[in-house]
This record gives structure tokens, C-alpha cells and sequence, in this order.
């Protein structure tokens, strides 16, 4: 394993997500991995934390969430912009060989099912809650996080370095068609006015 | 009312929320006006769109939210840095003089009975949508947004226009403790690897 990569305390996981990146789902069934994009992905709760994402009816991903009840939610950095426009356009029903065209690498890690996405900033293993009405009315998936883990060279001791650790690694935030903007500048709120 | 301010076609109001800013959370009722902030909020659908938000039972702005069943989210711009942080650590129930206090002055449009923060990019009205099961056991709130109205001086034809708009209307970004990062440059998925 990537050498980088370090447990982030269970208190601190909602940061991870609290700056509202696009993230990567993984989940995992009967041998079948998937992965997709979201932007509607968001911290839901402190401790235990929790999190909610907004999974389509049509997408694969959601029936392996459904029947694996376990998901990982990763934050791709702005190298990974072409595979996560990539996972997020070509769907694993009608293309086998989706994940390999879209350069995905998977690796599991501590006894976790649910597969994670190389490369990643940040990964936070979930376990499904179900609320049968909301992911039926609203397509609303909870997870509460069971354990997170972040790439250290860009999130560490609690917090984001993306002003440190370069271009590559600042977290992206997708508008519409592909458009995304890269996360900026740090900005100090206690600085006063 | 600021001559710049132009409606969103509801069509695209999700893209107000999609590369998850920190948002404003207003609303009014029995003369009572509140507005704090919120980073757990999302877009959740959209046509109709919809969004979702986390309000703690701490706060006024639920109660308000919860007795006139409407709510305001809006997109604060990096030049209302401290009125946000200000807002989301100062509550009207110790402080009536909130809203003076953090340099919010708010202001209403066609008819809505929710308050608007003047200043911010982007103005979403939401129909609190009734969840009794989320709000009590998960604070998530889900909204329908009926009307949306942008600045068009960062937000115009559907779309985002932060990199000529200037470094004070960056959307807000916060990690945890006053700590925010502003959105940064745009980054096209569809350019190839």
C-alpha cells in the first residue's frame, strides 16, 4: 500500500467532505466492483459521523450499495479530473470494461469490503443505514463512517494542506457538463473584517 | 434592489450548490428574521430541484424554519468572510442583536416571506418539504426550491463566472474552525487526460 496513506481520527472525518468536493462511490457485490462520481455528497453528522449521498436509480454502484450495504466515498485529486469525468459518464451496464478505460485502480485495505480508488486524497469507508423512503423517494443514501483514511501529503494531523502540496492535489468541485473549479486559496474566518 | 440581481432558471438552480459552497440559511416568521451559516448543505434533485441542509436543534433559524416552512439558501462570496463566520457562532437566542452584529442586512423579493442576505452570489427559495423522521433523528432538512436569483456579475446564462468576477465573490469553502478555503480555478473534465 502506498506508503502515504494514514488512518484520519473518526472526529475529524467530516472535514474531509465539510469543503464540499466531488467525490468518487465505490462499492462492491458478489464480486463486482463500481465506482462513479457525485457532487451530492455531504457530511450529515459529527459522531459518529455519518454522511449522505444522492445515488440515481439508473446507476450500478447504487444496486451494489443496496445489496453489499457498505460504500466508500473518495476525494479524487485535480490529477484524477479525467477519471472522474470518466467514472461519472460510462456506466458499468452497458461497459464491462469500465473501470480499466477509465484508468481506475482499486486496492482494499484493513478487512474493509468495499474496494478504494488509488490515487485518492481521502477515503472514508461507510456503512450503509437504511431509510428505505428516502432512497426510494429522494434517491438519499446514509453512511455512517466506520473508518477514513487520508493521503498525508495533502491531508494530515486533522487538516487540508492543498495550499502546500500542489496543483494535483486540490480537491474538485464539479458544476454541470464537466465543468469543475479546483479548490483555491485558504482564507482565515477569525481574521476578523 | 441591486440592479444586477437576475432570476435562474430553476432548470439550473442545482449549479448554484454543485461544487458545494458554504451557504447562508434565512428565514422568518412571526416578524422574527434569523440567518446562520451552513456547510452541511446539497443538492438533492434536479426538477423540481430540491436541496437538503443539516440544522441543528441548537439553533433559531430551525425553529423558524420549522414554524413557517420556508428557508432561504444563499451563496456568501469571500468579501462576507467574517459576516459568515460571524453568523454561524453568534445565536439570536443570546443575542437579539444578532443580525446587526454581524453586518447582515437583509431584503425581500417578488413576494417571498423568507429573507435574503444582500451581498451574497446566489439566492435559492426552498418549500420546507415535511420529513419529520429526518429532521428528528438525522437535523436533515430537504427544500424545494420554488425560485433562485443570482448576481450576475459572478453567475450569469447558467453559469459560474468566478475567474473574471474578482477574488472578493469566490464562493466560501469552510473545513472547521473558521478555517475556509475560496473556490479556485476552473478545470475542464472534457479536455482529455
Amino acid at each position: 500500500m502506498n506508503p502515504h496513506i494514514a488512518p484520519v481520527e473518526l472526529a475529524k472525518a467530516y472535514r474531509l467532505l465539510n469543503h464540499g468536493p466531488t467525490v468518487l462511490v465505490s462499492a462492491s457485490h458478489a464480486g463486482v466492483d463500481n465506482v462513479m462520481a457525485a457532487a451530492w455528497a455531504c457530511a450529515l453528522d459529527f459522531a459518529p459521523p455519518k454522511v449522505t449521498v444522492v445515488l440515481d436509480k439508473s446507476t450500478k454502484t447504487r444496486a451494489l450499495v443496496e445489496a453489499g450495504g457498505r460504500f466508500v466515498l473518495q476525494v479524487p485529486a485535480a490529477r484524477q479530473l479525467a477519471l472522474t469525468q470518466a467514472v461519472g459518464n460510462m456506466t458499468l451496464a452497458d461497459d464491462p470494461d469500465k473501470l480499466e478505460k477509465c484508468g481506475v485502480t482499486l486496492f482494499r485495505i484493513d478487512g474493509e469490503t468495499a474496494p478504494l480508488v488509488e490515487g485518492c486524497a481521502a477515503w472514508l469507508a461507510c456503512r450503509l443505514v437504511p431509510e428505505p423512503h428516502n432512497q426510494q423517494t429522494y434517491d438519499l443514501f446514509i453512511g455512517e463512517v466506520e473508518a477514513a483514511w487520508s493521503d498525508t501529503r495533502v491531508f494530515a494531523e486533522g487538516h487540508w494542506h492543498f495550499e502546500q502540496a500542489g496543483p494535483g492535489w486540490r480537491s474538485l468541485h464539479h458544476v454541470a457538463g464537466g465543468h469543475y473549479y479546483a479548490i483555491g486559496e485558504p482564507l482565515d474566518g477569525n481574521a476578523g473584517a
